[in-house]
C-alpha cells in the first residue's frame, strides 16, 4: 500500500481524482486538503459521497506538516501555486504529480511569458517529466515529479504524435480547433459559467493566446525534432464534460487514409486507453472514462489530413491520466482503478 | 459462475444492465438479444463498449433455443412481450427477472384495464415476486420469477413505506408529484423525445392515468393493509437521467420531523442503497448509481409530511435493482457490481 | 409619450424589461440604473443589444436626482432595497412598479417574519396594489404603486383563482408543486447556479418555507374570503426559463372536468394572455412570451382537481407582467409591446 | 399587400418562416402546406400558436391548385423536391424562394455529384439567384427565383467575403471549422437527434464530404475570380439553435488586425444585420435574431487570420434570410418583420 495526499481536492479535477483513488486497491488516501473548505466534510460538498467517504478536508496550510505521512502528493491548484510545496515534498522524498501548469514548460521564460507569474521552481524544473503517459511511460516510471498535461494538449498531442514521429505533415501547417465542456472552467462562482449564460451557446475564446499553445508546441517540437508553431483555438461547448480536438495539417506526400490508420494502430498498439476508430469520435463515448478515441480522415480534395480525438477533460485530460501516471510511477498495473467505460446516456 | 441472457439488450435499460453484468465477478453473459439489432455488434450501437465488449446481438426469436445455456434471463421489453418467453424459461428451470410491467400487478384484470393488452400469464402470475429489494428481500431470494418494479414506483414506495408501516398518515391523502429524465421514454425514434422538443421545457403527462399508479397503490395497500387510492402525476424534465419523487400526505398525529427521521433510519438501517439525508435530495448525487436518497420534511403549518426521494431511473429504477435482485436470488453479495457512486459533474 | 427609468436593469428581469420597453411605441427609456455596472454600456454586458441600444448604465445612487425626468420608475432589486427610493418617487408624483417583494404583503409583520428584514415602507404600503393584472386590473389602473407579483404566485394564483371564486374546493386541501428554470435564481455568481452544478439534476428547495408562500396565501385568502394555509414546494429544473405550477385540491362536490373548463373559460374570457387548453401545458409553448397556459384535470378516483399552469418566469412572471401593468396604469393597449408568441425551438 | 404560400411549413425552418411572415405588415399568408400534417391545425403541432394562428395545413399535393392565389411561394423541403413545383410557379408568374438546396449550385453535374439525385431543373437553373442578401442584393431585387443559402455557407461566406474581395489570403489555405445546434438536423424522428443521444456530447460529421462544401466553394470562387477548394468540417453541438463558423486562412501579406477590421466595417457598412465586433461572437447573442456577428483575429505567430462568425441557423441561416430576400424582391424595407434582437437568456 502507498499513502497519498491530495492538495486541491474540492475542485472538479481534485474530486474526480479522489473518486478514482478511493477504490484503488493499493492506495490509501492519507489526507485531502482544500483552500476553501478546510475543516469541512468532503461529503457535505459532494453529496454523492455521503456515507461512502467521511474524511474532513484539512486546510492547504496543513499540508506541509502532513507530508511525512505520504509517498506521493497530488496537486490540483491554479498555476503558480505548486512551486513551494513541491520543493518541500521532493526534499522529503515524496513524489509529486502536479495537475496544474507549473512544471509543464521546460523553459521558465516561456512559462513567465504565457502565465504572467514568476517561475519559482527553476531549480527543480529539470527533474519534471511531462506526464503524457503514452509518450513518456519509461521516464515517468523513473521520475519523482510528473507534470500532468493539460486537457487540450492531451487530446491534441495524442492525435498528432504519429504524424510527427513519421514526418508525414508540414509542421507549419498545423491548425487545432478544440472544443471543451464547461467543467474545464473549474468550480468557480463566475457569471460566464452560470447555466443561463453558457447553455444554449457556443463561443471560441482566448483565440491565438491560450496558454496550452506553448505546451502543445513544445512537445510537438520535441517529437518532430524541429521548432513547431501552430494555431490553436479553444471553444466552450454547452456540456459538462468532454473535449473534441480537430487537427488539420497538410500531408507532405499523398498518403492514403488506410496507411495512416495502420500507422496510428501500430503507434498505439499496447496502449490500452487509445482507440483508433473507423467511425468519428463523439465525446459521449469517452465521457467519464480514461479513453482517447481517435479517427483519421484524408481530405483528398485539399491534400489535408484531419485527425479527430475525443477525451473526457476530467479523466484522460486530468485526474484519470494522473492516476495512470501514478500507477506507472509505483509499478502498479497501468489501468488499475481507471479501467471502466463511459456510462450512457 | 452463473450464466445469464439479456432479452432487449439494446434499449437504455438493457444496455445499462449489460454494463453492470459485464464486470460482475460471478456472472457470464451468455447471450444478448435484440428485436431491432439482431446480427449487429453491440459495440457498433453503443460505441463506448468498443474494444471492451465484442458480442453480437442475437435476434429475439433465437432466445428460446438458447435458454438451455443460462441460469437466469433478464427481460427488458415493452409490456405484453414477456409472457411467452417467461413461461418457456420457467419450464426449463431458468430464473427470470422481468424489467417490464407484465408481472407487477397481482390482479390480471387490473393489468388489462391499465395496460390495454391481454394478460397471457395468468397461470404463472402467482409465482411472481414484486422485486422492490428492500421490501421483499426474503421472497426474492426464494423466487424464480421477479417482477422488477417501475422507476416511479421504486422512488415513491421507498419514500412512503415507513409512513405506511407505522400507520402515520391518512392513506387517502397521498399525492405523489414525480419528475423523470427523458431516458425514461426509452430509445425510440419519436419526435417528442428529440432534443429540440424536450430540452428547455417541462411538462406533466398522463395526469391521473399513468400506468405506474395501480402498481404503487397495490404495494402501498399491502403494506398499510387497506386499499389505497392516491394521486400520481409524472413529469418530463430536460435531463437524461434521474427521478425525483415528492410525496405529500396528511399526518394522523402531530409527529415531529426528528421522530420521522428516526423511523426512516431504523426502517432502512442495513439497506446499503438507501440514504436518509438531512439536506434535500438532488438527482445529480444519485445519477448513475443504485442509491435512493430520501429526506423528510414536516410542514407544520399544514400538518403535512413531505417526503422527497431521488433515484437514477436506469439504475435503482431499472437495471441496478435488477442486478441487486439477481444477487439476492443467487445468494451473492447484494451490492456486487452495483457498489459505486455517482460520477460528477 | 411617457418617460420611464429602470432601477436594476442588468439583472435577468431588468434586462428583459428593457428589451420590452425598448420597442414600446409610447415609452421613452430615460435612464437605466445598475448597482454593479454603473458607468458601463448596457450592450457591453448584454451583447445582443450591440448597435441596437447604446445607453450607459447610471449608478443606483444617481437615480434620485433623475426622478424628475420620468413618469414611472421600475424597480428590479432584491427585497428590502425598494422602500426609500419608492417613497421619494411617490413624493415627486412618479409612479412605481416594484418587481421585488417589498410591497406584496399587506401585513408588515408577515413581511418581516418571512423576509427577515425590516419593512421600511409601512406608511406607503396601503397605497400598494397587488399587480396580478387579470385579478386587479381596475385597481392597477388607478394606482401609483404596483407590487408586481412573484413568478410562482403568478402561475399558481392564475391557476387557482376560478376554483376559489366559485368555492369549488376545500381551501385547506391545496398543495402546489411548482417547477422553475434557473434564471429564477438571478444573475449572481453562485456555485449552485453553475451549469455543471444544476444541469442534469432536479431538486426541491426551501420546502415548507419559501417566501412566495404567504404571498399566495394572502391573495387566495382574499378571493375565498377565508384564511388559506397551503403547502407550496418549489423545484429547480435544468432549463433557463419557465415555470410549471401543478395545483392539487379536493373538490367540494362532484364537479365534472367539462364544467370546470367552462368556469375557467368564462373567468378568463377577455384576458388575452390566459389560454385554457385541452392539452397539457408545456413551458416551451409560453417561453419568452407573456402567456399563461392552463389545463384542468379531474382525478375521478380521488375526487381531486389538478390544475396545471405554465408561464415564462421572466415574462408573465416578472417583466412581461410589469409592462402589462404599466400599460394599464397609463391607459395604453394592455398588450402593447408584449403581444408576441414563443420562438421555438 | 402580397399573398404568399409556404410549402413545408411544419419543419423547423418552415414554422420559423411562418412566425416571421405572420406579423409582416404587407404580407398575407394565403396557405401553408405540409407533407406530413395535411388537414391538421398548425397550432395543434406548434402549440405556441394556439389562439394566435388558426390556419389548417393543406397537403403538399394541393399546392399547385392554389398557386393562382399567391405572389410568392416559399419552399422548405428536403433537396430534390423543389424542381416541379418551382417550374409550375414560375410559369404562373409566381416568385419562388427555395430554402432547400435545389437551385444553389450553378452546375447541375456538381449538384448531382454531391446530392446523388438528378437535377430536374436544368432549364430554370439559370434564372436562380444565390440569395445571400448582402452579396447579391441587386440581383435578388430583379429575380423571380431565389436560392436561399445553406446555414453553414451563410455564416462562412459572410465571414470570408471581405478577405476574398480584397485578395488578402491564399485561397488554397482556407479551412472552415463550423459548429451547429441540433435544430439543423430538422424535425425528424431519428435516434441520433434524441436528447439522450446528442445532449452532453459533441461530434464532427460528414468530414470532407458535407454538401455545403461545393456551395461555399462556388461563391468563394466567384468572388475571388479563381477556383477555390477548401476544407469544411461541420460539428453537432448540444444546443437547439446557432451556428459558429471559424475560418482559418494564410494572409498573403502582413496585414494588421486593425486594417482588417476597417476593411470588414467598410464592406458591411449599410448592412443592418452584420455586426463587426471587437469581442468574440457567441451564438447566444444572435439566437433567434437575423444578425450575423463577426470578429477578426490575426495570429501573428503563424501569419494566419482567424475569422469567427455567429448566426442563428433558423434565422439568418434559413427563414430570416428568406424573409430578408422577400423584402428585397418586393421592394419592402429590408428589415421588415425581422428587425428584432435575441431574447436572453
Amino acid at each position: 500500500m502507498k499513502n497519498v495526499g491530495i492538495l486541491g481536492a474540492t475542485g472538479y479535477a481534485g474530486q474526480q481524482l479522489l473518486g478514482l483513488l478511493r477504490t484503488h486497491s493499493r492506495i490509501k488516501i492519507e489526507f485531502i486538503a482544500s483552500h476553501s473548505y478546510g475543516g469541512e466534510e468532503f461529503s457535505s460538498i459532494y453529496e454523492n459521497y455521503s456515507r461512502e467517504f467521511n474524511k474532513v478536508c484539512i486546510s492547504s496550510t496543513q499540508v506541509e506538516e502532513n507530508l511525512s505521512k505520504i509517498d506521493l502528493l497530488f496537486i490540483a491548484l491554479p498555476h503558480g501555486k505548486a512551486f513551494e510545496i513541491t520543493k518541500k515534498a521532493l526534499d522529503m522524498g515524496v513524489k509529486v504529480i502536479d495537475l496544474g501548469a507549473d512544471f509543464r514548460l521546460d523553459d521558465p521564460d516561456k512559462y513567465e511569458e504565457w502565465y504572467k507569474v514568476p517561475c519559482k521552481g527553476k531549480d527543480i524544473l529539470p527533474q519534471a517529466v511531462y506526464g503524457l503517459t503514452e509518450l513518456n511511460r519509461e521516464k515517468i516510471a523513473d521520475s519523482n515529479l510528473v507534470a500532468n498535461p493539460g486537457c487540450y494538449p492531451t487530446a491534441s498531442l495524442l492525435g498528432v504524435i504519429p504524424l510527427l514521429k513519421n514526418n508525414l505533415i508540414d509542421t507549419d501547417s498545423i491548425i487545432i480547433d478544440a472544443k471543451s465542456g464547461v467543467s474545464g472552467a473549474g468550480r468557480n462562482a463566475s457569471i460566464p459559467s452560470l447555466m443561463c449564460e453558457c447553455s444554449e451557446s457556443i463561443k471560441a475564446y482566448a483565440v491565438g493566446m491560450h496558454r496550452h499553445t506553448p505546451e502543445i508546441e513544445q512537445e510537438a517540437g520535441k517529437i518532430s525534432k524541429k521548432e513547431v508553431t501552430l494555431t490553436f483555438t479553444p471553444h466552450l461547448v454547452p456540456m459538462n464534460r468532454g473535449i473534441l480536438s480537430v487537427i488539420y495539417a497538410k500531408l507532405r506526400e499523398d498518403t492514403k487514409e488506410e496507411e495512416l490508420k495502420k500507422i496510428y494502430s501500430d503507434e498505439y498498439q499496447g496502449d490500452k486507453f487509445i482507440r483508433i476508430k473507423d467511425t468519428l469520435p463523439e465525446t459521449r463515448w469517452v465521457k467519464g472514462s480514461n479513453y482517447c478515441d481517435i479517427s483519421i480522415r484524408v481530405d483528398k480534395r485539399t491534400k489535408r489530413v484531419i485527425i479527430i480525438s475525443a477525451i473526457d477533460n476530467l479523466m484522460k485530460g486530468a485526474a484519470g491520466q494522473a492516476v495512470q501516471n501514478m500507477n506507472v510511477m509505483f509499478g502498479f498495473e497501468e489501468a488499475e482503478s481507471i479501467d471502466f467505460i463511459s456510462i450512457f446516456p
